[in-house]
């Protein structure tokens, strides 16, 4: 039987020739992640174990990015746990306030992660460099700890399931879409410490920024990992990126797959995640009359440059509605300042929005956006538990930027027809 | 004996031919400002009078800046309570994340404050006004209550300090080094429930900006307010921004004054307020190797285009010290559009500082840039007491925007000389 995309570059990193789902195996890791929240604890972790220092300085990044600049007093000591962590060790790879931005948009961006490797990150949704055809997956900060001791991981090698991709997806139709279709689909447990084998030739009409949105979400059907072939786009982008060799695994053609799914892209709707799980989905002709008063366009899933054009092709020339507050977060400087190049921020500003510093802020209820009770948020977001926004009785709907700007405008969940 | 510039405008407002200081008065009120802290507590004290509604719809200005986008759900139910007694009473200057900015840069700049009139506010840098020759101070939640109900407040007529001010600042002395050298001479309590009345031909070499940073900074001499004459750029100004007629009012050449102090503003150095008070105050040369975890641009004293393009002259071309956080807070959206298109937000994103959305943020400790335990900051806010900004134990250095940039390039409190 042969071997997933995931599978061989486990066994690769295994240092054997093969390894079946549910085996055990302990890998070398490529790189280490931890943020301004898990970091301090894997910190704490390291001061316990008898180790003298860091496996590989060049192969461990830590991002501050959650809370940053610091939005408390709390927040404030974490990061500098942190800061002095990093110079100890003489991290390469610390970013700090300034030369920074959301975790999982940076390290592709700063050329950190690329196809073959083995990544594990103290943040949920490290899985997204599955989009460069990488393996990655979140961890605890205890793994983090062992991982930035000694550069390695234990795994027990996932099954997966196959998502065949075909067809060409219609123009509002992003990468968003595509993933809270499949978690509609198959529900937030669906694919359980599974990996998430995208493949197929609908592929090739995502972009990079889709396929990372993608990927990101594979954590949200409960995936170990999420996947993507390496085509030229990845290649071409791992090549502006990084200076870093990569690795291409392809999945044997007698690969075992738990559950193949065939999703004609050109079949799909713009889709809203419902309150109070991503997998309460309705396509935005479902979606009836859901007044709101927040649209928040960023994140790590959705704070790229893709995301900012669209939403400001919506939002150019056009004021958000009255009492809606419009949060934009470019995910890292550089997205940013290339946003100011292209007139991107002038627009959301004009338009009535607000700009912010990259962070995660009001993605996970930390600040830079917190709903009071009763209030209602169209979020491109990743997650809308309750209460993950601010109060127990707020709601978040999650949706692309295209729906999310749309939106912002009606100042009702809308689509972004004739609004372009 | 005459009366002041001050007691002009309250005998006006109060419908008496003369007041005398100590004299209590009740004066026709032109605005009352809140905030999205202040405002609630008001609007709670409202609910408590038999009044129906407020004196005038468009005399009241509520101005979410101090926790927006929202930082927690405490601040997300502070902002709901005032929105929707703005809608309520149709409130025509209620300003919310978008359209905002913070408070004392937004009224004048949307032209709601204008030479004559008399404005409290429940904030205490509501003094800031008295740069267009109006009076203008900070009162009690209550007070504010009492004049959205009446339009009107008591008052007891100040008595006054006069500042004359003569010479031509050298380059790099701002209005924030004026006023931290005046705060320095006369301490702050210096000039406790008293006008400060800014005099003499050296006024006219400072910019508007300038004068707002300086009458800003009123009440941490303990000032009841500071004025300013109206002269031709107070003129434009008022011109360019607002609508509303404007009145001036001259002080009378007999009029008394408590003390007179002449200020030689050829003689001052750029200045910086060490902790804990705005009157420990050491020129420049005085200041000695004190290094700085982070650096602060922006408040209602010094977050306007002249800062900002003062704080881009210097950070131009350079980077912010490694492990220094540098966080450049533009005061109102306007200010924040002009200074992309101005290039200097892309001058500062290059040069490793972060530019943050309009928020008093990090001034009074509220998030954006708070301080662990042992952290320096040099900041161009406005007070500089044990834990502003965060801990107990940090400390917090006040100063120009040209030192605050320098002090971001070098990594300690530096001179701005030979970095232009």
């Amino acid at each position: 039987m042969g071997m997933t995309m995931t599978q061989k570059i486990l066994a690769a990193h295994a240092g054997l020739p093969e390894v079946k789902a549910g085996q055990l195996i302990e890998a070398d890791l490529d790189l280490v992640l931890g943020n301004d929240i898990t970091s301090p604890v894997a910190i704490h972790e390291m001061d316990k174990m008898t180790v003298d220092g860091v496996f590989d300085k060049d192969k461990i990044a830590l991002v501050m990015d959650h809370f940053i600049p610091n939005k408390d007093i709390k927040s404030a000591e974490h990061c500098k746990c942190v800061r002095e962590f990093a110079c100890k060790h003489e991290i390469t790879n610390y970013f700090d306030v300034g030369d920074m931005g959301i975790e999982h948009a940076l390290l592709p961006e700063k050329g950190l992660t690329v196809a073959g490797d083995v990544v594990i990150g103290a943040d949920s949704h490290t899985c997204t460099y599955g989009a460069l055809g990488a393996f990655s997956t979140g961890v605890g900060s205890t793994d983090m700890a062992a991982g930035m001791a000694t550069g390695k991981c234990w795994f027990k090698v996932p099954s997966a399931i196959k998502f065949e991709l075909t067809g060409k997806p219609s123009k509002w139709v992003s990468g968003k879409d595509v993933i809270l279709h499949i978690i509609g689909m198959i529900g937030v447990d669906g694919a359980l410490y599974k990996s998430m084998e995208f493949t197929g030739e609908g592929i090739r009409y995502l972009s990079m920024d889709d396929r990372f949105t993608i990927a990101n979400m594979a954590i949200e059907a409960g995936g170990k990992n999420g996947i993507f072939p390496v085509d030229e786009a990845a290649e071409a982008y791992m090549k502006e990126h990084s200076k870093r060799p990569y690795k291409i695994y392809e999945a044997d053609e007698d690969a075992e797959y738990e559950t193949v799914y065939t999703i004609d892209l050109a079949a799909l709707k713009p889709t809203v995640a419902f309150p109070h799980l991503p997998e309460n989905t309705k396509t935005i002709d479902e979606v009836g009359d859901v007044k709101i008063d927040q649209a928040v366009i960023g994140s790590c899933t959705n704070g790229r440059m893709e995301d900012l054009r669209i939403a400001a092709k919506i939002l150019e020339g056009r004021k958000v509605a009255k009492n809606v507050r419009c949060i934009i977060i470019p995910a890292t400087q550089k997205i940013y300042l290339q946003a100011i190049e292209e007139g991107l921020v002038q627009t959301f500003i004009k338009a009535g929005a607000v700009v912010s510093t990259p962070t995660c802020g009001p993605c996970l209820g930390g600040y830079m956006g917190i709903l009071a009770a009763g209030e209602r948020c169209i979020s491109t977001t990743n997650r809308n538990f309750v209460g993950r926004m601010g109060h127990v009785d707020s709601e978040v709907y999650l949706a692309s930027p295209a729906i999310a700007a749309a939106s912002a405008v009606t100042g009702k969940i809308s689509g972004p027809s004739g609004l372009e």
